[in-house]
């Protein structure tokens, strides 16, 4: 369990072996069932969570009260209301759990604990942020750039097996789709 | 001119007063005219930018041959293609220069070697990226749930200096308006 985010942090940057027992004790684990929620928007967001298993979705209440998704997060992503969790301050994003979920929190208190212990580790969170906002410059090309049906196709062939996984409803909202027009491309994309 | 970074460090870690003088080599100071392109979508993407002075825009072309504003970066900001800079692939973004630029410019290999000699740096790197992919999260969700309007309200309250620095097609590029609308915009909030 611990071994998967280890595993994941060694593809990062090198951790003296002998140090990897003093991480462990900064981190708790959690599991979520199925529409659970690991943040609700409007609560106080302290946590930051590494999906070990499983698969979540960010969203936010739009003001007709309806769950606009603009994120996911799958195994051995890191997720979080990030502003919120840097300033320690209520979330403006609910995360909630698509499937059973498995993860490993840690709060803002504990990294900062854990980051004076181990100041190596900033080394994988550089890396791990400068891919996620690297890969947030290139999602809002596509946004601003695909037709509609050229971003389905798109994440399709980026994301095969995510498309399996995520109720249909999400990917709709995600793209910013009505589910009707999804389904209508799914048809269109299958025959 | 290398304090102005240093400065900026500080202001997210300590790094020992002693080790500064390890930093400077590493970076070289570049100057840009307005209009100026710092990196060229298409070319090779080895460097970032801490943008010392003057105000810069990232874009890209679309199918129709005009450029899509995707982001700006101002006085001590960090900008680059981050794809392309950590995979030292071709630039998929331009930045070009709104005003007379002068930046300090690190390439892939020379971060690597400095980050070596200084891995206290990655806890600069760290904050700072946290921070970028934290706005891009809340950019999301103005870009899904604002009204055109309303996204303009926001942009003129969050960056007031920064409105009148910019062109208004940029802004309007930026803001995915037509210059035209932009403009009448402009003059009902006068009004």
């Amino acid at each position: 369990m611990m071994q998967q985010l280890l595993d994941h942090i060694g593809r990062y940057c090198a951790i003296p072996a002998d140090k990897n027992y003093l991480i462990e004790p900064f981190f708790e684990r959690k599991t979520f069932k199925k529409k659970e929620f690991l943040l609700i928007e409007g609560q106080r967001c302290s946590e930051k969570f590494f999906i070990l298993k499983g698969c979540v979705h960010l969203s936010y209440l739009k003001q007709n009260g309806t769950e606009q998704i603009i994120d996911f997060a799958l195994e051995n992503w890191w997720t979080s209301d990030f502003t919120a969790f840097q300033q320690r301050t209520t979330a403006q994003f609910s995360i909630r759990a698509i499937e059973p979920v498995e993860a490993l929190c840690i709060s803002a208190d504990n990294q900062h604990a854990l980051l004076k212990q181990l100041p190596e580790l900033n080394a994988y969170f550089h890396k791990v942020f400068q891919r996620s906002y690297a890969a947030s410059q290139m999602r809002l090309r596509y946004l601003y750039e695909l037709p509609k049906e050229e971003l389905y196709r798109h994440f399709l062939q980026q994301f095969p097996d995510f498309t399996q996984r995520v109720p249909q409803y999400l990917l709709a909202s995600f793209l910013g789709f009505t589910p009707e027009y999804l389904s209508e491309l799914r048809k269109k994309f299958i025959s």
